[in-house]
């Protein structure tokens, strides 16, 4: 496979590059850049040296036809003015940002605050929620990937709502993240100083990642229902982890909701249901392609505490979309991610 | 003053030392262990070199009756041994474990795992939230400090269900703290390398300061509902920030909310209301005996978002003590404890 | 006192704001901007509020000579042009950027690759490293304030070079710190992302901190030699801890070594010599004034390890500029700077 | 190949099992424990659950014998006494602990405080620093896998003592740590809240790492002479940064460094030389084998700088095992070690 990525040099563009090193279908990997064009990615990265040494592509329509795929991991507002024209003339495309995510461009100019991408693009678009969207991802011309945050809460979320387990009416979703999914531009937000020891809401009932869970509950569960998420910072790179409130059906108990997220993904190599624990961390899945999840329900309130994590730079963002390679290429979903967290 | 402090090798033993020590009123402090008697204390915590040289006393009954005040931080269980026969005796008795909290020892056997104290000594017990008991304080004999996440998370709803402004029914409450409040006693729990670069949920639905925050809900405004209640560990030391979430009643608006705040707190230096905020961290109160605290209202779900901060160690322990000492003494409340936060 | 700082929104001004605000005889303090005037400080640094709710004001000559004291905490190349016109005039000057420091302007130029300040103005200039220069800074009009590294550095080294005890020819000083030194400005270098879980060299060769503590060298201790001198960034937000590598005198042991540290600093209560120590580390002086130093022989090569823990905001900055404010007015050099290290 | 493991339950044991799981001639993996027998790993480390499930098997020789290699990943003590009887018996043995390290059994009762192994045992065994011992380790049956802080220095320093350039008389090497390296046991030493916010230098002069690294320079270099060697705790959990001192031989220059480095390790995969720095960090190697050096000669006083990074975990302890492995089974010495550094 001859594979592109634009906005390489971002994080989600810098894990693609990790992660597909290993990949062994990737026979060759090109990166693209609209500013650094010429130079030598590792003396950019030294980490990457005797890994990747190429020299950054300029981005030009005619030369990506020629790829197999290219992911593009570029900031709102750029894959949708690079990927349109490419539907269909020979790469598959997967974009990592959120520019063909939301199906209603009203909602992404009120919550991007920027113009949408063609309509039509968008129709052609697939949601790459692997897990729970194989069938059209394997045809998809046009994948628009996840965002972190989803990720995480929807994987957890989905099954117990579509089995009607839990209340989809007054959902609260309360959010962790590291600090890597900012991204590597810095600024106030992300500065040591101010970041180190310092635990903050931020964007509070503004996050872009809103309309997104509300469309998949509604895609994938069928209820439409406004909720309530908000999103933190802490003081650590990688790594998310959603604690999620909801109220339990009637006659519903933990077991249920325990047997239903463990059906669900019986045959899902990358989800996991922990039920033992004491401590339950964003470790637990550190540098892999996981979405773990561990499910409490309080006899006191009848309410649900559920709680996944994921690394937001892979089952987050680049994992989650080599993973939907792999689907759209009929390989084995785990090529290429059987990466063990690293715990410590 | 003469300032006794029981149980000074934990932290919340060495943060009223570090604050009693610029205490203007604070004329001599002593040190009492179970077990270190006799070592200079500076040998063991060479940061106190200069500061504080003295050796430990050991505990002895008739030794504390001479003091002023008494301060007691210690485990779970020893406090509760200690002061009862001191009541009455000479010291006021400020107790910064959980021993006496909780007015139903029944609740303190079930979520303590332990032996509660004498029922006269619980009865004869003042809960030091100050802000909101300063009467009861000023005559305590023996003060029930609040636990740090009930601090945290009373002071900003409080004043919200006292007014009837927001439901008390189905509150969900997600706080995030730092490793500081697991003490000073090493664990696999607290062990650096799986604390760090990670987030965590602990205790989920069992930690011990929710009949605390119940209780307190109950006492001071009347409404009786359980809630739901989670922790998280942060890699962080210092620090909590809470996160919690409840429905408007109808026709109330987020200016109401601050409204309510505002004068609630007008008179009181230590709670502040932060409005405007893209990025709302702990690192607000680092060091310091403030709670900041923030509100925004999602017109789309018509809930309330209401955060707070505080340092666990400082408003959540050793400087509420200490303002409950400066309240019993009629000095004014802010004596000994105008440090600025360090933010940086 | 009337108090004036220039540059108040960096983190050496924050932090002056910090320890003046409970200093007893800073009556009241203006801040000082050349950008954001008229700006109410607390709200650009919530963290302030009730404590420094006054606007910023523009920096202006005539206004400026009104004051008993001006902080300058400028990036270089700033207070080289605001401060020479001052002098004289009235205020006391403090600079805490490195404008002031070397004596010779070719080395400024060479190492900060700027315009160096006025000769007359170096001339006048007094170093402040207070516990070595206190009877020139009781009488300065012009106060260059050392850098954190070399108040680290040489606190811990000048006496043992003074005395002759360790030769001062191949010294060795491997230096670490937090990232609060490079100040609020984000960066690359400063990203969280980026900077988190990693230990860095950088500047090899090129701090601009390498003549300031060669001058003092041959200053205070008459000995002209190059020094290797070198800085890592760890992940963590203040603190310095140098450590110094040195040969022994002929008949030299460890004990006269700490004699010399302990005589010198006898009646110096900033400086602690701590002799005990497995573990000796910054938290020893986190948020405080101190310098604390530790020195240990081997046996086996005949060498010193000497090691100097200080906070680079206090000591390496602010505190130690108002130690000499300190001493300039005829105050005890401690007033207003007797923080305890928060140590957790 | 069948592999056993003793002491899987440490961190070096952990990093074997997370870096064999993708090792392709890996065919199955059992764990030994003296504790914990029968219990699910995954279990105990829920980041393994559908990685690694099988049962904890007790240490029983009999059964040792029938695996191609047995790992010990032990605390000091233990190996010398599993190891030495299994000799001959069959299995490749690499043991990851300091038992087998030092020739000189005196050396090991001095510096580790313990019993020494067995004289021939340690005879026997061939110090397994890969790139400098290739040869014996591919004959060897008992390997002794060097330490973390030995294999920072020792690649970074050999080629230069080795071909002259520097001077061995007078090395001074200034290590820091992050705190995975003093392993999963709890103490207050790795307490979070006394590690975080803090870097100390410990065991001044008296790291069992000290005789290692000076017997290897004797072993490849030649040159017997005593090194000043420290040791710092960085508040981070992976990652070393070993920064060394030396004076130039007479008319050596950096150029000539530089290439003696890139060609000593012209064939070797894991040893990078980086030339273009500004901030040269622990991060260039996370989770990976590599170990990155980077040189600067200061020419004020001809003296080198000479700086290595590697993760701990990895090329210090678990890779380098497998490593060598790879060596003694005439795998390719890159077989399932090829992960891309994580950076961020």
């Amino acid at each position: 496979m001859k594979i592109g990525i634009i906005g390489a040099t971002g994080y989600g563009g810098l894990e693609l590059i990790r992660l597909l090193h290993n990949h062994p279908e990737a026979q060759y990997i090109d990166l693209f850049t609209s500013s650094e064009e010429g130079i030598q990615f590792s003396n950019k990265y030294t980490h990457l040296m005797n890994i990747y040494d190429q020299a950054l592509l300029p981005i030009e329509h005619n030369r990506l036809t020629g790829y197999d795929v290219i992911f593009t991991s570029t900031p709102s507002g750029v894959s949708s003015e690079i990927l349109p024209s490419l539907i269909g003339r020979g790469p598959k495309l997967i974009d990592l940002s959120g520019d063909f995510r939301l199906k209603n461009p009203i909602d992404y100019e009120q919550w991007y605050q920027k113009t949408p991408a063609p309509l039509d693009a968008i129709d052609r678009s697939v949601y790459g929620l692997t897990e729970w969207n194989e069938a059209l991802i394997n045809q998809a011309s046009l994948i628009a990937n996840p965002g972190c945050y989803p990720t995480a809460v929807l994987l957890s979320l989905l099954p117990l709502l579509k089995e009607n387990l839990i209340d989809g009416e007054n959902l609260i979703i309360d959010a962790k993240s590291g600090v890597s999914g900012a991204g590597n531009k810095p600024s106030q937000m992300t500065h040591f100083s101010e970041t180190n020891e310092n635990t903050a809401i931020y964007k509070i009932h503004q996050h872009q990642h809103i309309p997104e869970i509300e469309q998949a509950i509604s895609m994938f569960a069928g209820i439409t229902s406004p909720i309530t998420f908000t999103t933190h910072l802490v003081p650590m790179t990688r790594g998310i982890l959603a604690t999620s409130y909801a109220s339990l059906k009637p006659n519903v108990n933990e077991k249920q909701l325990i047997s239903a997220l463990k059906e669900t993904y019986a045959n899902h190599p990358f989800v996991r249901i922990i039920e033992q624990s004491n401590k339950f961390g964003t470790n637990q899945v550190y540098g892999s392609n996981f979405c773990d999840i561990h499910v409490k329900v309080d006899p006191r309130t009848n309410r649900a505490t559920i709680v996944s994590v994921i690394d937001n730079l892979v089952k987050g963002a680049a994992g989650q979309a080599i993973q939907n390679m792999n689907v759209q290429f009929n390989l084995n979903q785990t090529t290429g991610l059987q990466q063990v967290p690293l715990f410590i």
